[in-house]
């Protein structure tokens, strides 16, 4: 057995998603997730349904879902805001279930703003079948620094 | 080094609680997680804070606290039903944050059946403080074996 094997495991990324930097935390240990933007703002962020992401009917943990409902929900006040924020809370719909092996991918849209508390209106889904509909109230925090994975029409000027 | 570090490194798990024996999945991942049951029928489930819980914040993780709802508030469903369920839907409401370290209990109990569909309201706390209310609509599916680890009364006769 070689390394080559791993290699050859190695999960297809669809284009333009790149791998999420985190190396500590809940982000790291429920990972890897993905995220992608496209010129006009607006982003996606992504995963791949492994085995550590299975519920006892081997479909991707509800659990799992609404975590990443909460990271690619509010994710829309980073982008938006350029704030650091915390959950204050958050509403998930199960529509359907997704398998090991699926790429779910999600995002979210500030819908509207009371001070500095913000609604988010966000979907989660597995190619054109919409698995999860939700919205999250957020509050913002303080400023956060600029990521260089952002693109730059997305970061503070 | 020895192994004895990591004996010496273990948490101090309060009383009554026991280990949930989850060795794959989503369940481990997050894990470990803890579950106590008095002898009214009611239960606790628990986990102690990580690094793994974590967010940027080195709170912990807003995902996490509502991945481990899913689990705490659902279990009324296996425990009051003796079957298997999936998340319909579910609502949190965070009100404090739990630190690295903070032992995090929580249950919850059905306040409402119609037909399959079951609704349970849910706390989640740490000491006396309440971090997390919510309440979730759960579809219940089979039956499920019972699992040794339910106390005797607990368990379909």
């Amino acid at each position: 057995m070689t390394d080559d094997l791993i290699e050859e495991n190695l999960p297809e990324i669809p284009p333009g998603y790149e791998r999420m930097n985190w190396f500590q935390g809940f982000g790291r240990q429920i990972g890897p997730l993905y995220e992608k933007y496209d010129g006009a703002g607006d982003y996606t962020r992504a995963f791949l349904v492994g085995e550590h992401h299975t519920n006892g009917m081997r479909n991707c943990h509800g659990g799992m879902l609404m975590a990443f409902a909460d990271m690619a929900f509010g994710h829309a006040i980073s982008i938006g805001t350029h704030r650091f924020w915390v959950t204050v809370r958050l509403v998930t719909d199960f529509l359907a279930s997704a398998k090991v092996g699926d790429w779910v991918e999600g995002t979210g849209e500030i819908v509207g703003a009371e001070a500095d508390l913000y609604t988010v209106r966000g979907r989660i889904w597995v190619k054109d079948q919409t698995i999860m509909t939700g919205s999250g109230v957020f509050k913002a925090l303080g400023e956060r620094p600029v990521r260089q994975s952002w693109p730059k029409h997305l970061r503070k000027t």
